[in-house]
């Protein structure tokens, strides 16, 4: 299982744990995960404080390969992801040379003032690497394993464009969905016996309740074709015979 | 601030993590909360796996005021929320005998055979109290502070119905908007100095992009309505401010 590459993210931002705004990043990042063979293991959303954070970033890049964060990256006051970041890494944040040359002659052709305000979405913790931003030319930032980029969903779609090419990317987990008229009272049982014949794989079961009847989706994932067809084919007829018997 | 209440919400589940099913309970859990003045910290999404649960409960348990998990309480083999809780707490987890009976009476009313996985459902940390299930049976369970719900959006909601009148509740965080046509970029510096004057209130930021342009959504929280106008109407005053100088 050397090939397998995990990853986590950190959604930061007061306004998602108010339920003020949706988040709209999670299912993006989990899906374009999904697609190159990275296993999304958990994701923590946190309030705009520096110690929780800090906390979570620690914990999470010591367990996984990668750790992306969403929010807390523009120019005001409750914008602290660069610091806590730095924190984190117990290194300082500064204004970082290329950055504030970029923002200063991006606005200067504008002809917008580069307020302190702007200023500061130069400061980076010392050591990053940019993430370009083609949507609103102030950076995200990489140090280490964690990758920090903007909560406005077009522009964390853009920078993890631009991110994606250089992870490491795993064994592709694989995966065959199989509709189940039933609900999983009746399943249970006998899927959990094929989930004891196939180790090799997962066998999901998710529930779905509409118009007062529940069925349910049943998902199989494995690292190998192989693995997959042969599950996803028992899984079938247990389905099938559950149906005859019906 | 002793009346302060505050939450975290663990949402159990591989299908969030792997971007198969978008998480729909987040979002409602932090209304409700809003609604009724507790305050919501820390959301983690975790996978169907036993120590990656036992942690989050234990972590989040001893730190905030109340958990609200989802997920994991059904009847198939990947559903080990009611195993995983009772670990952390270091009690057996059993067949509730009230769970059973009730179970078993629902099923044999509807003839429908009372099988070894719809069994699995009346398992519980023994010393857990039930939470009603008005859509499909099946009892959610509270130990400690610890509450456990359902996945399946519709009977997340019906049972978190139950649970709300027997919380505690807190002063409730009251909340102002105001739009904002500019970028942060704009509005950064003046806005800290208003958060600066008023250190009762919590002003957040939350730009928007659309159609090429950023504005911005600011809002204001504070705990007494007084605190919220008058840090309402300095920020009020400092968009049209800046209106008038463009």
């Amino acid at each position: 299982m050397s090939d397998v590459v995990t990853a986590a993210m950190i959604v930061i931002g007061d306004e998602i744990l108010s339920g003020r705004t949706q988040d709209r990043n999670i299912g993006h990042l989990a899906a374009v995960m999904t697609a190159v063979g990275i296993d999304l293991k958990e994701v923590r959303i946190v309030a705009d404080e520096e110690d929780d954070i800090v906390a979570a970033v620690n914990a999470l890049r010591a367990r996984y390969t990668y750790v992306f964060t969403t929010g807390g990256i523009g120019p005001t006051h409750d914008d602290i992801t660069a610091d806590s970041i730095a924190k984190a890494f117990g290194v300082p944040c500064d204004y970082d040379a290329k950055a504030y040359a970029m923002l200063a002659e991006s606005y200067a052709k504008r002809g917008m003032e580069f307020t302190e305000a702007r200023k500061r979405m130069a400061r980076l913790p010392v050591g990053s690497e940019h993430i370009d931003n083609p949507v609103s030319v102030a950076p995200g930032f990489r140090i280490g394993n964690v990758h920090c980029m903007a909560g406005v969903p077009a522009v964390f779609q853009a920078m993890l464009d631009n991110v994606v090419p250089t992870l490491r990317t795993g064994a592709k987990l694989l995966s065959a969905a199989v509709h189940c008229p039933f609900g999983e009272g009746v399943i249970g049982g006998p899927l959990a016996e094929v989930q004891k014949r196939y180790p090799d794989t997962i066998i999901g079961s998710y529930p779905k309740f509409a118009d007062g009847t529940f069925w349910t989706e049943l998902v199989v994932r494995a690292r190998s074709q192989d693995a997959l067809d042969a599950a996803r084919i028992e899984v079938e007829a247990m389905v099938n015979g559950l149906a005859e018997q019906r």
